[in-house]
């Protein structure tokens, strides 16, 4: 057991999601059961908060207010899109040394653990003893080892119920109907959409995810087949499916292809969230080639991540766990890691952790026995992976009863 | 009590809502209880349903079917966008005629409303007895006479729940947020995305509605301010916002303005949903005059009106009154014409019918009391007019800790 006494901080990177609040209430709530933990700290707006001195007393907050946070979407000490290199790393550490912090809990994504795993490298190298602990949270599912990320399950919910609604609709005033999901490299939370189709014709009927190029033909092709066969047609498209690859290898998001668009965030990366235009394009598309009149698109945005009150149930439970976990081996244990989340049954999970340098900066992205072979749909396999992650459907049945014989 | 014995149509018009079904299901339940009413038959998507002989018998559904088709969102017997004329009607007319149908219950919005009204004089003409009952639905909550209209407490509950998860992702990652709110010539919608602010600096800070002109030098210059203020700003815009009057004294809206798209709806109306244009050319335009960096743009789309277990409890049981009382006021007091919602308590309500010509072809907007004087914003008294409908709010808490002195 960890007997060096010192602080705790806790921080929150990336995007926010419907549950990174239970994880921070987690972690906040199982240092404060130990008495070697002599302060807990929540640094304002991730890792920029630490290098500001922004922090605070997570010890001072009541364990009430701290459970209600739990159920706050969004992430309550605030995030950043900083992606620390090698100086900032430095940075962090040598305020850690001067506020004698020796927990460093950073929930978050890849990003997250390499920064972990850089500070964790200064501190080795001056001997100067901390317990540095990444706790997974990304709702793109992309992190490596771990079965899924916490955070996920809630988004994909919103994502299945928004498709699941969709497709109500769409049976009432038929046509063709378009979802952009958010999804840069990986397609889990596109494939969500599926999770609460039913019947043989309960639409997405059409799935299009990052880990298979995008074909404009097929993709027309296999619309004008759905309209054929049942007279309406839903489409859920992640927002960074691609269908070129630049001079160096990377994949050109079909946004910027169709229209020349390319602002870029701090990480380098196109913006693809936030604007409606690969949406807009899509329908034209259809609308042009098929001469389909009613096509509509919508991109679904920042309610996939933020959505008040859409929470899964297993997302909210293992969130909580995954924070508190973290802190359990930081003190009982005296390792650095990231936790991760094993499958054990079904519906089982056990908590385990991992090297950081093993999980630091990679992505995980859809497994081939989850795509279909046309590259155009999911698997049962995904589906069967997917259904405890997005909770229970709510009620929704079709009419039974008999046409009448017309007179 | 009329006792003249026949057949009862109902039929679902528009869009779908998330409780479309309750009153479809209040109206076929009840009808099943009058020995004069021989069957109740659905038409499928609407008037084209009835002009089509596409009937389904909802005498032989099951009662567990229909009351679990209450709590699904959609028209489970179809919609249409059809707006019938004159000849159109007086097709309605004779297939009624040939069926013996004896009562018409005609779910939707004002063109609904004047659908029954033409049918109805019809049948007058004719000295043929049929009683025409149209109950109200519409997100918009447009229609006159009656306090709010049944569908829109839960799309906006779905936009106040959107906002509020919103306005927490934006106080973690802050920056400009534009959200695009369905509603072509009523701002209730939009203005409903203010429904669960809480604290003196929760967004939406500003909301711009169809009722007032749209400035874009004010817009600008509010945002501005705001962002000088809390350092953020979130912003909730009408799809109908317009700042100009065409030649004929129509508002045009102004992403017509903006981008000379015209696409037009069967009503002739220029398409506003399912294209996310407006909220792009909005962030565009705050990008590039204010130069502020992280400014996001959201078009909620179709969600807003069937997200699948997005449901105001109030939304939900009126729904299924007026479907009910529709049914009692044409057989216990053999009348036509319109239901309509009293408010009469704080919060309570009772049932009204009004007559058809009353209701018919006409338009609610906002008054001017929910609108503040700047034009840019909503009142306490919307508020006050909203909270019943929306609904509770879940838990979404700020944490209460004191910062760490800076060492």
């Amino acid at each position: 057991m960890a007997q060096l006494p010192g602080k705790a901080i806790i921080a929150q990177g990336g995007g926010p999601t419907a549950v990174i609040n239970q994880s921070m209430v987690g972690a906040a709530l199982e240092c404060r059961k130990f008495s070697q933990i002599t302060h807990v700290y929540g640094a304002r707006h991730g890792v920029r908060g630490i290098v500001d001195e922004e922090f605070v007393d997570l010890s001072q907050a009541t364990s009430h207010n701290l459970e209600e946070i739990g159920k706050t979407p969004g992430a309550a000490l605030g995030s950043t899109r900083d992606k620390p290199d090698e100086a900032y790393c430095k940075k962090i550490f040598s305020i850690f040394k001067k506020y004698n912090i020796r927990y460093f809990f950073y929930i978050g994504g890849n990003d997250s653990s390499d920064t972990c795993r850089i500070v964790n490298s200064f501190a080795e190298q001056e001997s100067y003893e901390i317990r540095c602990v990444h706790v997974p949270k990304t709702i793109d599912n992309d992190l490596v080892i771990t079965d899924h990320c916490p955070g996920f399950g809630s988004a994909a919910r919103y994502v299945a119920l928004a498709l699941a609604g969709a497709n109500l609709d769409n049976q009432a005033l038929p046509g063709v109907y378009i979802a952009v999901v958010m999804g840069r490299h990986a397609g889990f939370l596109t494939a969500a959409s599926t999770a609460f189709r039913r019947f043989p014709d309960d639409g997405p009927h059409l799935v299009y995810i990052p880990e298979r190029k995008f074909n404009e033909e097929e993709f027309l092709g296999s619309i004008d087949a759905t309209m054929k066969k049942y007279g309406r047609c839903i489409v859920a498209v992640s927002e960074g499916v691609w269908s070129e690859i630049d001079a160096k290898g990377n994949h050109v998001p079909l946004i910027s292809t169709l229209t020349g668009r390319s602002e870029k965030d701090a990480h380098g990366n196109i913006q693809l969230s936030g604007i409606g235009a690969l949406g807009d394009l899509l329908s034209d598309l259809v609308k042009n080639k098929l001469k389909i009149k009613r096509v509509r698109a919508d991109t679904f945005g920042y309610p996939q991540r933020c959505f008040l009150g859409c929470v899964s149930e297993i997302d909210y439970h293992e969130a909580r766990e995954v924070g508190e976990k973290a802190v359990q081996y930081a003190v009982w244990h005296s390792v650095d890691g990231s936790v991760v989340i094993r499958r054990v049954g079904d519906y089982a999970v056990e908590y385990d952790m991992v090297k950081l340098e093993d999980v630091a900066a990679k992505t995980k992205v859809m497994p081939d026995e989850f795509i279909a072979p046309e590259a155009n749909n999911i698997t049962e396999a995904f589906r069967h992976y997917v259904a405890p992650l997005v909770g229970v459907s709510p009620t929704a049945v079709r009419l039974a009863a008999p046409m009448v014989p017309k007179m």
